[in-house]
């Protein structure tokens, strides 16, 4: 019984890591038709955000189906609720990436963002990929030293996040309102997209301090 | 044993419907502060939203600690498991009404968005308040009536939400790039307040009928 249960964590395990993959591909994508005004991958993003929602909802169905045979307690089932949680949070990852290639489709043929903050959408953009890609090795690898440079990461990605509203504020601003709406929106995308990562990171960090629900809700 | 599972799924009710309780408080103050630039509410409900987040992380351990003793499994399983999900879908709602609140405050003395668009926050208001009485009903009632006209009252506030966009964008607007910003960002909290409400809604009603991972993962 044991080991078909560490079967099946390893299971969930491989699965959250599968997905974390697809949420790395779509904001690699969603970034990317973000910055080059690229329509057809904007669409690719936004069509496959479906196999991200679909691969979550199959992930739940598996985790329920263990908590129900398999009854855990303890440690063990403190990892098959986080994959519950860690999965919503890919899931929320996916649709901020949609919505960063929503803003590039509906502004086509033009540039989402004016010319002065192309630079921070660029870096912003980057260190969301970045953290992305930790976060799959996060979940691979449970190396924790990855869940500092997250959150590292997610310290730089607040400064710009503030920047842009800075440059939007500023006297010097001359963007137009659609400028100011987008830049705004898009700036706010990219936070939420590395908050998640943030809050699975703590997640996978503390699921063996018993801290863990602390920090699973208020993250 | 049974019986104390019963007893035990009456108080997670409870708790949701208290932490419900809360999250409408906190949004009547904080539509109230934002609409009235009400600095000394707004700090109300940036103080309380402490509150919303122990009060969910307390249930999240009830919840946790009935999975442990009880081990329940078919319908009884998903219903604790909705509770951890529905916690979390208030504390975002709780999240929102904060940003709210935080925009008054920022822009205190000034008010937040211009004249032209007093009207429509002030309706937002009004329906994310009326949503989250709605909602707290619900889930003390179980009378699913009440999630159709959460779905309802959120398709409005779809459409007020892109009103502002389209006041923002038109050739009449006058608003500085601060009322852009603060427009666009208070607009989409007022929409994602109503959003996890909805979510909420959709847990409760699908609850019995088999179709609720679904649900809960895609909304």
């Amino acid at each position: 019984m044991r080991e078909v249960f560490q079967q099946e964590l390893a299971e969930v395990q491989e699965r959250l890591v599968e997905i974390a993959g697809l949420v790395a591909v779509a904001i690699e994508n969603a970034t990317k038709a973000f910055n080059e005004s690229n329509v057809s991958l904007a669409e690719v993003v936004i069509d496959e955000d479906a196999k991200i929602d679909e691969a979550a909802i199959a992930l739940d169905e598996l985790a329920i189906n263990i908590l129900a045979r398999q009854q855990p307690v303890a440690r063990d089932l403190r990892i098959v609720v986080s994959a519950l949680r860690i999965s919503a949070s890919l899931e929320r990852m996916g649709d901020m990436a949609e919505h960063i290639a929503q803003l590039a489709r509906y502004r086509f043929p033009d540039k989402v963002v004016p010319k002065s903050l192309r630079p921070t959408f660029l870096e912003l953009g980057r260190l969301d990929v970045q953290i992305a890609n930790k976060l799959t090795d996060l979940l691979r690898t449970e190396d924790v030293t990855l869940a500092e440079e997250i959150r590292n990461d997610d310290d730089q990605i607040d400064a710009l996040h503030l920047s842009v509203f800075d440059k939007v504020l500023s006297e010097t601003w001359k963007g137009a309102a659609v400028d100011t709406v987008d830049s705004t929106l898009a700036s706010r995308y990219h936070e939420r997209f590395a908050d998640h990562a943030v809050s699975i990171a703590k997640k996978v960090q503390y699921l063996g301090t018993g801290e863990w629900v602390a920090s699973a809700v208020i993250e």
